[in-house]
């Protein structure tokens, strides 16, 4: 069996490494536009060779989409309507408006909506890393919509990236990765910009800067290709949770402003329960 | 020479951890009004015993406070009045309130105002650990305050902790930690409560939290004990950073909302210069 993947950066490289790890297929073809990138690529070893979109679709059993969110609302209907027995899989960040995109598509059954919960701030082929997946979660979204061969192909690839499993609607997806994902994205550029606006006055400032600032600033190194389109997509949820955010800090500033520090303790320890969720 | 440690928890049990390794003084006693956590400080052997602060000035040359800031300010002006040749250290995380309460005071050379860059989520003598300064920034505030013996004395331990030094003046000290350490945690805290607000009609919210929801959330295990005092020492930096970042965060909710996608991309490209500065 061949596999194809397109779009050999982060996520794909990163299956493309476990893959071949596994020699779970005999031929991984990349498909990516950027010739830079296929160079990389290649020379990582993260898939055998790359091919066209359409050599690929003739010739391989899977096609994994790890594209932007935005490239993928364009290729996947292409890519359906071309469609016999083979399995489509996207890995996208967002559900609702894909899903809705396709969902009276004749060959729908032959697709697999999947988001693998993992992933890193870096971005391209150079990120890709291995065990990039393992013990993460793969979440399917509408799985009962696909054909029985299909999701159980895909999910063979879950099982080799030795992931764990979870079922959601496309709603709840959107929904839930605007609360643990989306916004921390959010929140980490706009505490880049910030500070860096600060700096630009007070040179010295980040000689303070700690691993805890590190750690609340990471994402904020996240590829802007990426995630524009995923706040586009799921833009209603994105503007619901970053009201709630922005009401949270607004009531701190309030408290700290009227000098109300039992307020304030009340709040700081209310945001402890966090310890039940997270290690 | 005898130490004191006043506050055996995070900073002040891993300080006793490594003066007690190094074998720098001989003497090493705790004083905490804790029966609990000296108990446990015992245990884990983070000082060698726990006598009353009387007993314990009486004893050491030197003591290095390493409370909540609040505690700091009732504290230490009560320990100058008894002071003669011994050396004062503060380990507190604002410095400007501080440093004015005691600066006309007859023994302020004996007081060295210093801040160790360093410090993880939890707290209490059970978060000490091993090498939590290693490498990290030791910062002085105005040291020049500060008699030479008294000094060189405190960056003596400071040299047992492994770590860099900084010099800056209180208001240097306290604007660039508002900006790199203190607006980090207030995010975090308001992260946490947004997301922990939402679960309570979204059960299975959690599930989905990746690395990235876990690394910006982390400090919001902070105590407020300790963050409380460090907000209210601190109101005007961090009133002013925290009114900066809502105005970058309402900046791109408008944007989101008016569906100008260019200027998403162009905010998150603008944040991921934040590359140059972490790694």
């Amino acid at each position: 069996m061949n596999i194809a993947i397109v779009g050999v950066g982060l996520i794909g490289g990163s299956i493309g490494i476990r893959l071949k790890e596994t020699q779970f297929c005999e031929n991984l073809i990349g498909v990516d536009k950027s010739e830079t990138n296929q160079k990389k690529a290649l020379q990582l070893a993260l898939v055998d060779e790359f091919r066209s979109l359409e050599d690929a679709l003739a010739n391989c059993k899977v096609i994994i989409l790890t594209i932007p969110v935005d490239a993928i609302m364009v290729l996947l209907p292409q890519i359906l309507d071309k469609v016999t027995d083979q399995v489509i899989i996207d890995m996208g960040s967002t559900k609702t408006n894909i899903l809705n995109l396709i969902s009276d598509h004749p060959n729908r059954g032959r697709y697999v909506a999947a988001h693998p919960m993992a992933g890193t701030e870096y971005s391209g082929p150079e990120a890709a890393i291995p065990n990039l997946f393992k013990d993460k979660m793969m979440v399917y979204v509408e799985a009962f919509k696909s054909d029985e061969d299909a999701f159980e192909l895909a999910d063979s690839i879950t099982e080799q990236l030795e992931m764990k499993t979870s079922f959601m609607t496309a709603d709840e997806h959107d929904m839930h990765t605007a609360y643990v994902s989306h916004i921390s994205h959010l929140t980490s550029f706009a505490l880049a910009l910030t500070v860096l606006e600060k700096e630009k006055s007070q040179g010295r400032i980040f000689e303070l800067a700690g691993s805890g600032f590190q750690s609340t600033v990471r994402l904020a190194k996240s590829s802007p290709e990426m995630w524009t389109p995923i706040f586009k997509q799921n833009r209603s949820n994105v503007l619901e949770v970053l009201e709630e955010h922005i009401k949270q800090l607004q009531h701190i500033y309030d408290k700290i402003e009227s000098e109300d520090y039992d307020a304030v303790h009340k709040w700081i320890k209310k945001s402890n329960k966090i310890k039940r969720i997270i290690k």
